[in-house]
C-alpha cells in the first residue's frame, strides 16, 4: 500500500491523478496546511522542504522504504515503477522530461506566484498584473505545444500532462482565462473529463473537508 | 557531434559540466542574451520558451534529431544516453529526481529571483531581503541533505549535484554567503575543484567574451 501525505493543492492533485490513472492501491494521509502541519518536525523529517505531497513506498525495489517529495519526482517514480505514462526510450521520453521541467521551473512557479498575490488582502500596485502576465506567457508556450500535437509532450498522454493539469486546474482561482489559448482550452476540457481525473479531484478536495 | 546553444549562465553551465564529466564530443553555440538572441524566431523554433540552453542531438535513438530545452531535462537525457551520473534503478534514482525537481522548482527560482533583484538599479524596499531570505531557506534544505551524505542525493555524485552547483556557483553575485551552511560550503569547494567543472566554467564564461 502506497501512502501519500497530501492536501487539497495542485501539487497533491498531480499525484492522485497518476495513482488513479495507473490504478495503484494507495491511501491519502491529510496534512492540514491551514494548521501548518507541513512545518512540524515529524513532517519535516520526511521532507525538509516542508511541502506536500510526500510519497511513502514500502514496496520499492532495493533497500526498503522510499520516502519521496516533489510531485514531479513522484510522478516519474510511479511511471517507472509501472511502465506507464512515460515512454521507455526515444525522443518522446526526452520531451516528457522537457515538459516536466518546464512545468517545475516555469508554469508552476508562475501560477504559484499569481495564487499568492491573489491571496493577499492588499497586494502591491501592479503585482497582480505582473503575476498574470507571466502566467499568460507560460500558457502561450503550452498553447504552442498543444497546437502541434494532442498532448503536451507529443501524441501520447503522459505524466507531463498530469503535471501541467495540476496547476492549470486552478486558473480561475488566480483570475486567468483560457479563452486566448484555444489549444490549452481543448486539452484542459479533455483531461478534465477523464474518469481518473474526476475521481482524483474529488478525493483531493475531500482532504480539506 | 552534440550541439548546445548556450550562454554564460547557470543553466548553460550545468549542461557543459555534464558533457565534460561524461567526456562526450560537443560544440557550444553562443546565443547572446545581451542582444536578445534567444527571442529571435529562429531560436524560438527550437525553444518557444525563449531560454538557453538547448541541446541538438542528431545521434539520439529513434526517429532522428532530438531538440531539447530545459537544462535538467538535458541532464537526464545525457545521463540516460550514457548510463552515467544517474542510478539505473533503486531508491537512489528517486532521490536524484527529487533533488532535480527541488532545484527546478525551489532553489533555482529563488536564486534567479535574487539575481533579478540584484540587477535592478533601484529595487523596491525589502525586495532584496525577501529574495535572499528564500535563497537562505533553500540553502538550508540543501545543507540538511549534505549533512547526511556527501552528495545532494546520496553517496554518489550525480546530475543533481550538477544542477544545484549551476546556481550555487552564482551565490556571490546575488549577495548570498555560504558561511551559515557548512555542509553546502564543503560540497561547493569539492565540486568547484573537479577538473571537469573547472574546464566547463572556463568554456561557459568564454561564451560571453
Amino acid at each position: 500500500m502506497l501512502e501519500v501525505f497530501a492536501f487539497a493543492t495542485p501539487n497533491s492533485l498531480k499525484v492522485t491523478i497518476a495513482l488513479e490513472e495507473i490504478g495503484l492501491d494507495y491511501r491519502l494521509v491529510p496534512v492540514n496546511l491551514r494548521q501548518g502541519a507541513q512545518k512540524t518536525d515529524t513532517f519535516k523529517a520526511m521532507n525538509p522542504n516542508a511541502k506536500v505531497p510526500v510519497l511513502v513506498d514500502r514496496s520499492a525495489p532495493g533497500d526498503g522504504e522510499l520516502i519521496l517529495s516533489e510531485s514531479a519526482a513522484i510522478l516519474v517514480h510511479l511511471a517507472e515503477k509501472t511502465g506507464q505514462l512515460l515512454p521507455k526510450d526515444g525522443p518522446q521520453r526526452g520531451k516528457v522530461f522537457e515538459q516536466l521541467f518546464f512545468h517545475a521551473s516555469g508554469l508552476g512557479p508562475a501560477f504559484l506566484q499569481a495564487f499568492l498575490v491573489a491571496m493577499q488582502p492588499s497586494p502591491q500596485p501592479g503585482a497582480k498584473a505582473r503575476a498574470l502576465s507571466e502566467v499568460d506567457r507560460t500558457l502561450g508556450v503550452l498553447n504552442h505545444s498543444l497546437e502541434r500535437h494532442p498532448y503536451v509532450a507529443g501524441d501520447a498522454y503522459s505524466i507531463a500532462d498530469i503535471a501541467h493539469f495540476g496547476w492549470v486546474w486552478r486558473h480561475q482561482a488566480i483570475g486567468a482565462a483560457l479563452d486566448r489559448f484555444p489549444f490549452v482550452a481543448r486539452w484542459y476540457d479533455e483531461i478534465s473529463a477523464r474518469p481518473a481525473v474526476v475521481t482524483a479531484i474529488a478525493k483531493t478536495l475531500a482532504l480539506a473537508q
